[in-house]
């Protein structure tokens, strides 16, 4: 049986992975927000390294309110917006719907949880190069793997499920049994690259081809390590190898909160700064890096949001 | 006797010094280096909150071979430029000269010592808010406050009267018997202010007005009175909230290195953070925000220098 997909949040990831799954002849249904009047005019445009398409005729929607019932809705929103999930997801729910959170940062899963005590979560990690450069106009520049993880540890067969439509659509899907891990592991990448490239003003190029920045992108991803292994979560110090080379052959590349950050928009400070640092904390141990970068980027965002 | 004064390095340390030494009907004799031709021309311009004056016939000089010797040399260079000391200092030298480095940082009496080995040398701390704001014109806003030791502790009697002479010409002065102590104390504000206002492009005033960011000064300011006693120096922790408490009623400064960044000068880098960190790296403590501070700087220096 087909599963029948909701993109809550239609920018750079939800565009895309819902793009290439409709593209693909999934049922796909797209809340849209300001691109919806020009959606219905021109469809969704994605520029693709993989190759581009257009999708002229997409089920496009401006409130949960008009949309079906899904089996899978894929939470492609910042996680600053989640304080308004409470309020759109519940049309969009059926008995066993599953919710997955694309998202980045810390303890997500555990909030909406709050929210929806009975609903079927899961986090998903995008380790993706992918800007929305235009009203319904996505730009995917490089790689595009999303791995999945359940947050209570059911439903892993309709994951596995969704992890084999996207590899159909010719998306890289990956099923994780650790969640938790997989979450930790993506901060490794996230904590140095997008603090830094703010209160830098620079891009991830930048950091890398300078000797002091490249210690630095290296000093807050081993403090991130630690933190996840006193907290019970086991990654092998290797793997901080492995992101400073992958970041290294990346295509110039100006990270999600340089972004929201270019174009004056709430950072997502909290997911990814304020509760890895909690967490840590509540095992009794300090980020001091990580925390003056969160210090620096609360800062920076008090200075231009009222 | 009369001590005969030398100021090398007539800007908004040595322009303020110099000139109430000066005024007040000491003997001086300045180095200028691009405002040569416009002092000879103008003379001297202070405003300062302790009473503007204007010094029309001052001892102008644009080298030291030219220059007198003297038994006092106020070196109010930066750290930056401490490179050409070796050359330009001995014109000045007699068998008795002391040498005071009226500069910012650590280990720099050490460094000179190296050059001039039997030379008398001391530090001089100034806790001062003064800008150079045009040719031949200095701007003294707040404090004013110069604490002078020695290098090897000798020459206690010669810099007591160079205290009397600064405090005879309405200027605070205090010998201390601890020039090291005086150095890491000078370091604890030095420190955060300096390299805040550069990373996050801001004032004093804006790093106090903000509890993030007044929390990271207070972190970075723990972390180097810790290093301090690390390294033997006793420094009470209390000072460090009577620094905090004096900033905040500090007139809105741009710190020296606030004005370096923005005149795309070079940063005192070396002296303020790599030579504490390494010292105190060298008693086995890392002082983690003040590297990531250090990691900082040298990339935005690195971004606008060659």
């Amino acid at each position: 049986m087909k599963l029948k997909y909701a993109i809550v949040g239609t920018g750079a990831l939800g565009g895309f992975y819902g793009g290439m799954l409709a593209h693909a002849g999934n049922g796909v249904h797209f809340l849209f927000h300001n691109d919806y009047d020009f959606i219905c005019k021109n469809g969704l445009m994605v520029d693709s390294v993989l190759g581009n398409f257009h999708l002229q005729n997409i089920n496009a929607y401006y409130s949960t309110s008009q949309m079906p019932k899904c089996d899978v809705v894929l939470v492609c929103l910042k996680t600053t917006n989640n304080i308004i999930l409470k309020k759109i997801l519940p049309p969009l729910l059926h008995p066993k719907t599953c919710v997955i959170l694309v998202q980045n940062g810390l303890k997500i899963e555990e909030e909406l949880a709050t929210s929806f005590p009975d609903l079927s979560i899961a986090g998903g990690m995008a380790f993706i190069c992918s800007n929305k450069i235009g009203e319904g106009h996505i730009n995917h520049l490089d790689y595009g793997k999303i791995t999945i993880g359940s947050y209570q540890g059911e439903n892993k067969k309709l994951l596995e499920q969704v992890c084999n439509d996207f590899i159909a659509a010719r998306v890289q899907a990956e099923f994780t049994g650790d969640l938790e891990k997989s979450r930790w592991k993506k901060l490794i990448w996230n904590i140095p690259y997008n603090g830094l490239c703010v209160v830098l003003n620079t891009t991830t190029e930048q950091l890398m081809n300078n000797p002091k920045t490249y210690e630095l992108v290296r000093d807050l991803m081993l403090e991130v390590l630690n933190a996840a292994n006193i907290c019970g979560i086991r990654i092998r110090e290797s793997f901080v190898q492995e992101m400073l080379d992958s970041t290294r052959i990346m295509k110039p590349y100006a990270p999600s909160m340089k972004l929201d950050f270019d174009f004056k928009r709430p950072l997502e400070i909290r997911a990814i700064y304020s509760s890895p640092l909690a967490e840590a904390r509540s095992h009794g141990f300090e980020m001091k890096k990580v925390s003056m970068l969160e210090q620096q980027l609360q800062f920076i965002q008090d200075s231009y949001l009222k």
